[in-house]
């Protein structure tokens, strides 16, 4: 490297308020949460990485492409998915060079300038591979090789990572068909490392869309139980569940639009099922089953004992062109205004006082952060509130999360911190970040005399270690 | 006590910004408001206390049981409300031993910390019944005694505290159908503190809710006029607000999921009337009707000079099964989306600039603050904001409050504070947080040179005593 | 002057943070964007002014009469715009005396505490017109002489505050009928300043409001071609587009209430618009032909590269009998909430991704800009978010939009500041405070270690002057 490239250092007292009396409690509080090992309670890292241990690719494909608030930034200034690598669906005309790429990245790197995007970006290079050179276009070639020179060493295969990164665990998102065959063969191999899965069947749920009538047969393959019928779909769901739990699982998971919950008739929910067996499912007939799904998903986390998790609010591939071109998960979707005081009544009257029963809700809509989801929270036995989701995942949206839910859900009926991330090599990065601001939180309130600071200290260690060791049942 | 308590002190620049710009102006503010009297325009205090003046009975009953923040965030970490001692509608099954109860909430205090309610009790604790020491597992025996001791004195009757906390007027919340028969025991005892009735008249409005024949049949007999027609109940209604008034009243109160308001045509509003009273009215008339008496409450306070305040977008009793075991106002309210814009224009075309209306509009969705609540009270001369209310009453949500409301409305067009307590002995803390608050707030826009200190003065002492007595009519 | 009136002074570190480590780097910033030109790629400023460069009329009628800010507080308060001699319709009953209307406002200025419409005219009465005397009730009769004597003088002349105050460039708000005949006239009068229209044809759109007729006809005269079918409709709005375009226009601007977007066949738009000539259009036919239109825009932009402004949210005229006495933007305009997820789907699926399209959103709903505006922005190449739109032009309201959206869409996603004002002689004021708001926003980035000094400065200078220059295309 010349000396032309300007250093990237980490300042130690990052993202703390500049006020000295807050930044002295921060700092206290970070430097014993920064020691704790980091539970992962929930995520999308791939669990064949773990399973080969192969070496990670180059940059380009390791950093890079699978990070949609990267791709969705630099698209929405103009340079487009093909210059950036993404596989289009009809495999056409992209940038195939890596280094090219990762070129291209770098002379748009300040367009992250304020996000937190950029933070974990510049934690990762700094930390995780020591680099000491800011990214720009007069760098990039320099720090695309000292990464890859890294990537070629022990250090860097997956398994030294985890452990490096002193992962307590690790969980995945599955499908519902999905053979964990990844798990197995983690179990299978002698190595310690904590890699969970967690079943989320939003796939065979959506009777409308289309791939439904394949989600379902791919399902019924699965169990190696042809499903035919509504009675038939709710045995396999059941069976299904324990299959996960018996490969370590502790959470299910369900993405929904609407969290519309409301239970159907045997008799109704069996003949709606036939409907889309049929091809003829209407967005009513999914609407009302997706409802009737959510009641029987908490009905069998009472049984089970599965942690029922709710990420609703989120309009999927919005941009259809784009969609259609590169398929889904490059950055097209947006988040709906979302109701949960009404919509969740139904679940909630059915089973948020048995104490049998968790869920954790997520929302894309701080707006319901103080009127619905703090009350609910505080209030029904059952709910616990997810951390500050995807957007929010954030210095100011962590802030506004616990300045907006405390004062009425305390930080209790909270769960920690997920990382949410299919970026391994980020995880040490998010987790940082969100001791940090919870630190600086917790560091307001002491230096307003709200809390006292040994008040502050055990809260900050609930956050960081053991309410989602607890919430998630890990 | 033993030695192994830790001390509860309260620190005198508490809930100020640790910024010694701000905190020096906060505390010059806060010093010359924190002598003023506390004017309790809103509240659900009993006003039996006051006119019996009986001792208050041992600390659970008079601290814990009647204070809905405490209940729900014990029951929303698993804490039944039989542990807690509510009493059930039918009676079974619940711990009647104060001071065990008193014990299980100490145990689960912590559950409070970062909220408001834990700012208030021990506020409470210390400066009411000078406790010098932190409530938890190991001290709540003392506690317990040491407040109990304190009852048992004079000092601590209802009066004598109303006198300590000098009280410029307390007003309570009563049914349309409520005989006064306190108010008007203390307007005879000769003792001087005013305390003053407010005309809630919900029951009588809801013709679909179980339980409106009983309550017309109460209004019909309180005001000995039997109510067979839409005629009579509108005349019994003003005579209700007369007789109100005779007894101090200067203000009438309403909640409503949806603060709808629409007239309704004299026939129609009979006709509907009429269907209630034949117990057949539908959901959709109790809308059209609780919008039309919106309409009417207006019309009369036109009228007869009573203040009306609106309290929107509270779902009551989400949670079915507890309330039916339970009964109401046990921590099981949740707020929803709430619509003033649209809602709320016929009533403000009709009367909303008509110098003899006054309109205070409190909400819990707080995304309304900015959009609809300070435009509409920075426009039309008879609508006030309510201070944050409930959920919102609190140091985060009052700073929100002020942020998104002062910009666009200025200060002069909300009406200061309210403690809307039930919990007399919190009164004094409720009020406390909020000057301090309010303090707080002046004191960031002199540091940042928005305001002049001597506009800050002013102001403060408009939040504190002035608006009250003024929205209020007081 | 007397010496009984307080001395109005503005504090250099005005609106900053009094932390020290953060108004450091602000007062940095702060003093490098202070020196840039002024951009105002939109707002409402007369450009007749600018054509005849007539001196200024007095006070009243420069600064109070054109200030809907102004009059809407002193309403909420008592005063009737009678008093503040707001012209009626029917011409009745209005104050005239200037002099005793500026002596109101004076008395009534108190209100405006801690609302920037007073930071605003402190710093136009003291940096503009030289004023160092607060304005109170004792000064106003002075304070109104000191500027009716500056503007007689040629200093105060249009053109010459125009170029005092260095404005780079000012768009002007023009319907799609208007001959644009002043704009010609500065053209043509050798005067260097450069004033622009924009294209606004609300007006021809709303096909079922009581004047649409009217506003065809207009439009037909001015393009010299009746409208009498749709397609000619389309033709004179590209034609007008054309016309503005060779004014120097570089964009056009729409106002709705609802940002629906859905493209109608051409021959159901042929249909509507038919139905709308022969006066019977209703609102639902208004729904579609607007949300077709917008589309039309899209397209018309794509084609023309005149960047689209959607000013969404607003619903006017709320004060039906103020507007029937008064006209409209006199204050009664009250947002509501908006959807931009769903509603601009179809437009953005058609446009957003086109290289050639450059789309300007603003609302009036601050929950949306985390939840959709910033996602949005942070997605389609085409979005850009527009500044904090009318009553969240202000300090906390600029703070909370750079808070809820630079973390999803960065700061390159928008498009700098807008003055949107009617009041010439402000425009120094609003843009002060903007870059003062700015340049603290990044302070407190930098001051946390969250970006680099080096990047701040940059991004100010974007904010400032950059963006924009490019966004609007200037």
């Amino acid at each position: 490297m010349t000396a032309s490239h300007s250093r990237l250092t980490l300042n130690p007292g990052r993202f703390f308020d500049p006020d000295p009396a807050i930044r002295r409690v921060a700092r206290e509080i970070y430097h014993e949460t920064s020691q704790l090992p980091l539970v992962c309670p929930h995520g999308h890292v791939d669990p064949r990485l773990l399973a080969t241990n192969d070496p990670f690719p180059e940059p380009t494909a390791l950093i890079l492409q699978p990070d949609h608030y990267i791709l969705r930034m630099l698209y929405s200034r103009g340079v487009g998915l093909e210059q950036l690598g993404v596989p289009t669906r009809d495999g056409s005309g992209v940038e195939r060079d890596p280094r090219r790429i990762w070129s291209t990245f770098a002379r748009h790197y300040y367009l992250l300038r304020g996000t937190p995007t950029r933070v974990w970006l510049d934690h990762e290079l700094a930390e995780v591979f020591g680099v000491r050179t800011r990214l720009d276009a007069d760098s990039a070639d320099a720090v695309y090789d000292e990464i890859t020179e890294k990537l070629a060493s022990p250090e860097f295969r997956p398994r030294a990572l985890f452990d490096r990164f002193r992962i307590d665990a690790l969980v995945t998102t599955d499908s519902a068909a999905d053979s964990l065959e990844h798990h197995q063969a983690i179990r299978e191999s002698g190595w310690k490392g904590r890699v969970l899965p967690c079943f989320r069947p939003d796939a065979v749920f959506q009777i409308a869309a289309p791939g439904w009538l394949e989600a379902i047969a791919a399902l019924g393959d699965a169990a190696s139980t042809p499903i035919s019928d509504y009675a038939t779909f709710i045995r396999v769901l059941e069976d299904r569940r324990e299959f996960f739990k018996t490969m370590g699982a502790t959470a299910t998971d369900h993405a929904v639009v609407e969290p519309y919950t409301a239970r159907l008739e045997h008799d109704e929910a069996a003949i709606v099922f036939e409907r889309a067996l049929a091809g003829s499912a209407t967005v009513a007939d999914q609407r009302a089953f997706e409802a009737h799904l959510l009641m029987e998903m908490a009905r069998m986390s009472v049984a089970d004992g599965l942690v029922m998790q709710l990420h609703a609010g989120s309009f999927r591939d919005h941009n259809t062109p784009l969609a259609e071109r590169f398929g889904p998960n490059v950055g097209g979707d947006i988040p709906v205004t979302t109701e949960y005081t009404r919509n969740l009544r139904p679940l909630l009257n059915a089973y948020g006082a048995d104490p049998r029963f968790a869920l954790i809700v997520f929302t894309l809509d701080e707006s319901t952060y103080s009127r619905e989801l703090a009350p609910l929270a505080g209030h029904y036995p059952a709910v616990r509130l997810g951390p500050p989701w995807w957007f929010h995942d954030s210095i100011e949206g962590m802030m506004r999360f616990r300045q907006r839910t405390t004062e009425t859900a305390g930080i209790y009926n909270t769960v920690g911190f997920n990382d949410d991330t299919r970026a391994f090599c980020s995880i040490p990065a998010r987790h940082d970040l969100a001791r940090r601001v919870d630190a600086n939180y917790l560091g307001g309130l002491v230096a307003r005399h709200v809390i006292e600071p040994s008040d502050a200290r055990e809260m900050a260690r609930a956050l960081a270690y053991e309410l989602p060791k607890e919430a998630y049942r890990l």
